[in-house]
């Protein structure tokens, strides 16, 4: 990486990427991101999946980010200001003092799917609307080693601010896709038997068997999966406690994954 | 329940337990808690654990409070109030438009295992910080029956609002207690099998075994447990793909306590 380039002026336009960050949070920012903090950064970088355009790092982080983003190209400028001055671009006090723009660069889903090996695992998010679960799944689809998130068009972006943060930057290693296509349609027709997590699944989630290619297709919590989407998918149950009939979407994505990945090791 | 009472002001101090809803979030209620919601109030009444002490509801869900909280004493008084001065009562809108105040009524920790079965399971927390994650554990410890939980004394309240909300009243179902003492001393002695959750764990989750008395243990993400406690549990680690090496405590409770209840169930 060059020099860092010093910034004195909140106003400066070398960084207005970085200027109202809440406030462009909610009206987007047409193709790039922010990620936040070395330890997400660090993870774009390596994982080379979006390009990373520039970073923005309070001075006393400057050093840090030297040393951790070493190969980072010549041409990713990195821009130091104090931590009043990032604080007033930023629009609120931003204790992590480093920030990074990204470019969205994501493959259409057919094209995805298509470049996995015979045997793969692919998650599937159908009416993922909060931003807390979207980053937890993702977090558990990288623990446990899916190869691809299939994301519905009625979900919530896996790259809005906190998804990244909350997935401790798994939305920037895991490979997905977003796609206006029925998932069931593209999963089965690619030979991926579709396992559908539901409180009245007819399976129990201990009775699973591997498959080489298995893709498992979570909803939102509350309305669940639609009555049409579990017709055709083999549907899978955690069996709970008097009372309770629903976990946590992310919670359960962790235990169904968990369970693949014993699966799949032993298979 | 009786008839409910009309609230016309603000200030009406018969409904001072509601004012400033958050702020008071912050210094604490002195042995009293906020519950908000209609489904998490009849979890508090149904559970009957912890006392209800009275209910504010927006003039368009008192008709639901009083079909759904039919059961409610006489002695609980029922507070009704135009939107417009429940949310100045709050201090912010609140859309739920139903809250109550309960009263804390734990036992020692001491009586709650005293007075377990042979067969128990308990979710012990210790440097659970974050109500978001407390919240989950809680959650989970219901969906998978745990008997109890045991909370060490630098954790948060299970009882913090938001807590409460994230366990989707579970905090206020299950049977939990506070201590300053050794969590595995108390556990360990009263027979239980006490196992630790923890990335370098000696066995994998996959291969546990059940038993008539088994306490879960689960530290903070990132410091994780002290080596101090760890050396006095079976510690248990639960396999993950390359680069990852930690899931979020309340996901990994929920793989742990599935686990646990298809042991349990098949013994």
């Amino acid at each position: 990486m060059i020099a860092p380039i010093a910034i004195a002026d909140p106003d400066d336009p070398r960084i207005a990427d970085y200027r109202g960050v809440r406030e462009r949070d909610l009206v987007g920012r047409e193709g790039r991101f922010v990620a936040e903090g070395l330890v997400v950064l660090e993870k774009l970088v390596a994982a080379g999946r979006h390009p990373l355009r520039s970073v923005l790092a309070a001075e006393h982080r400057v050093a840090a980010v030297a040393e951790r983003l070493a190969g980072l190209a010549a041409e990713v400028p990195v821009y130091a200001a104090s931590q009043g001055v990032m604080d007033a671009i930023v629009g609120f006090p931003i204790h992590r003092g480093v920030l990074g723009i990204g470019e969205r660069a994501e493959p259409a889903a057919e094209a995805l799917l298509d470049a996995l090996p015979a045997k793969a695992l692919v998650v599937a998010l159908q009416g993922i609307a909060n931003h807390d679960n979207m980053g937890g799944l993702f977090r558990n689809a990288a623990a446990f080693g899916a190869d691809a998130v299939l994301v519905g068009a009625d979900c919530c972006d896996p790259l809005y601010r906190k998804a990244i943060r909350v997935s401790v930057g798994a939305a920037l290693t895991t490979p997905f896709a977003r796609t206006e296509s029925d998932l069931v349609e593209l999963l089965a027709g690619r030979g991926f038997e579709v396992l559908a997590l539901t409180p009245g699944g007819t399976e129990r989630l201990a009775e699973l068997t591997a498959a080489p290619r298995q893709a498992a297709l979570f909803g939102a919590e509350g309305p669940g999966l639609p009555e049409a989407v579990l017709a055709r998918c083999r549907t899978v149950r955690i069996p709970m406690a008097g009372g309770f009939d629903s976990l946590n979407v992310a919670t359960t994505s962790g235990i169904v994954l968990n369970r693949l990945a014993e699966l799949r090791g032993a298979a």
